[in-house]
């Protein structure tokens, strides 16, 4: 594993600072380095009211969730304009933030800028499935308009993060469509099945459909990042609100509320499952350095989890992968070896 | 409510006719008039084997799953074209088929033709909400690329659904996206939000996200069959994977099975009102005729909820209202009165 540490924006995000500093602790007890960007004074405070102690980068200005993802350009002193910074001098291995993604986003492109040969670097999101793994979904947002070229790199990039991260040999990569024919679908999918299809080196599984997101049948989702954004915030909610009904039942007369207490615990676990802080924070691929995205809801525990998910994907150097992967695939479509 | 019968594709769908018989029966007991269109000899002996009695309308031919939609044109006999040719000739006032959709929409739309000034039909689909009532979702898969115009009628078709069905004064409508501010989503979405908030007579809300499908925070999304068709089976099929780990891990151990046991019909009536089949069949909308598509796996009971919401709907006129909604839009655009 990398000696780098992680640079944490311990300001971006709606529980910041206290969540940071009580996240990276909880981090920094199961062995990882990380370095706190922000406020000095409030975070050396929160430290020693915790009686703890972590290095400190001081960022004096912090990109709100209102202010436009472009602020990055001028004030150079915000949390993630200085964290993404540290990961460009090469002082830190990885930047995570959980405050505004397009200001992360933008950070990352401005300062690491992209991997040789990526058109449009793009935001992999992992969806918890009904086989008790992950689906890696991507783009989850960063491109509203696509390509059917930048579809094909998605599909390369997701299974870099396949093969690294879920540890598969083969990754089955699908494209989201609204019929599993390769003629179903819309301009963007039609093109994009044709080019994935003569994609070597990936295994196409073909066209998935909506309901196949959660089921499994593929471990890579390639999508637009119009369309993936809708799903995953529709994935979210969709969970959120049939645990709420589950809830609600188990309160609706004394035989359910007996019953929900009996299997709370287990219903707990499923909750806990599909719950996005148990990743924490997310990649953003195609760039070169290790840029991650947590969700602006974050609290210590997804801090925390999103500090593993990032040092594991820094030891497994994605970048550079990456720009193998597309470099051979520019390379085939040339017909050079 | 109108006289005229409701013809029933008794041939197209998983489960037919068997379905179709029995659904129709239950219907009927309702006091629905219904036309079963199909294989008369087998129509015929379902009928007495049910010791029930309906009318049937011959259709020697039925259009496969697997068929190309355009087959409606050289196949005349097909149950879905002799369903919806009686709705053209005026001897029933809807037609619906649980079969082959994107046949039942080319026959819509070859036989019916579209309600005057409207570019694109839709299909609508009602998603249950957190809120105990739907979401009319729209359009849900007919048109996988849209211009910005054809979501303003999506919208205008919305509007004149949810005021007659779900009995709203002024619906809101939201444009689906991927961020609250007009100035977020795709090239689509950011000229559909500019038309759609100079559309005079609907409540545009603004741009909702894929959570808000099913919050229940307004009437009527729109979006384009690509994305709407996507959200569906997503919500469709998330709803089971999620259903389904709450009730494995009601059976993890035995307190959990023993409150799984109690929580059982409290649990139940969650399920139910998450079921497609309480609706039955949904509405495409813009054609000049009533049409309506139910899911391929369809049993007797989405039968019976299909001729049901069919029934409401002619009783409703939509076509009609859809033609004064498109007409006033026009001409307020063109500045007449």
């Amino acid at each position: 594993m990398t000696d780098e540490p992680i640079a944490l924006d311990a300001m971006g995000g709606d529980h910041m600072p206290e969540a940071a500093v009580d996240g990276a602790l909880r981090a920094a007890a199961e062995g990882a380095r990380v370095v706190l960007v922000g406020d000095e004074a409030r975070l050396r405070a929160l430290l020693r009211e915790r009686g703890g102690e972590l290095p400190i980068e001081h960022a004096p200005d912090v990109i709100g969730m209102d202010d436009p993802a472009t602020d990055v350009r001028r004030r150079k002193e915000a949390s993630v304009v200085v964290a993404t910074r540290m990961v460009k001098a090469g002082r830190a291995g990885a930047c995570v933030s959980m405050g505004h993604s397009g200001a992360t986003m933008a950070a990352a492109l401005l300062l690491l800028g992209r991997v040789r040969g990526v058109e449009r670097p793009a935001i992999l999101t992992n969806i918890p499935n009904a086989r008790g793994a992950f689906t890696a979904l991507i783009d989850a947002g960063a491109n509203a308009d696509c390509r059917p070229s930048f579809l094909q790199q998605f599909a390369l990039m997701g299974d870099a993060y396949a093969r690294a991260i879920y540890g598969r040999e083969a990754p089955s990569i699908g494209l989201m469509s609204i019929g599993e024919e390769p003629e179903k679908g819309n301009e963007l999918t039609r093109e994009a099945h044709a080019l994935l299809a003569r994609t070597p080196g990936i295994a196409f599984h073909g066209n998935v459909e909506g309901r196949d997101l959660l089921r499994g049948n593929v471990d890579v989702v390639v999508t637009d990042g119009f369309t993936g954004n809708v799903m995953l915030k529709l994935a979210e909610g969709e969970a959120k609100v049939l645990f709420g009904m589950v809830r609600e039942a188990l309160r609706s007369d004394l035989r359910s509320k007996l019953g929900g207490l009996l299997a709370k615990p287990a219903l707990k676990r499923v909750a806990l499952r599909l719950d996005p802080a148990e990743v924490g924070a997310e990649p953003l691929l195609g760039v070169a350095g290790n840029a991650f995205i947590g969700h602006g809801s974050s609290d210590a525990r997804a801090v925390a989890s999103g500090i593993r998910t990032a040092r594991r994907l820094v030891a497994a150097d994605l970048p550079a992968r990456i720009a193998e992967a597309v470099k051979a695939t520019a390379a085939a479509a040339d017909g050079r070896p």
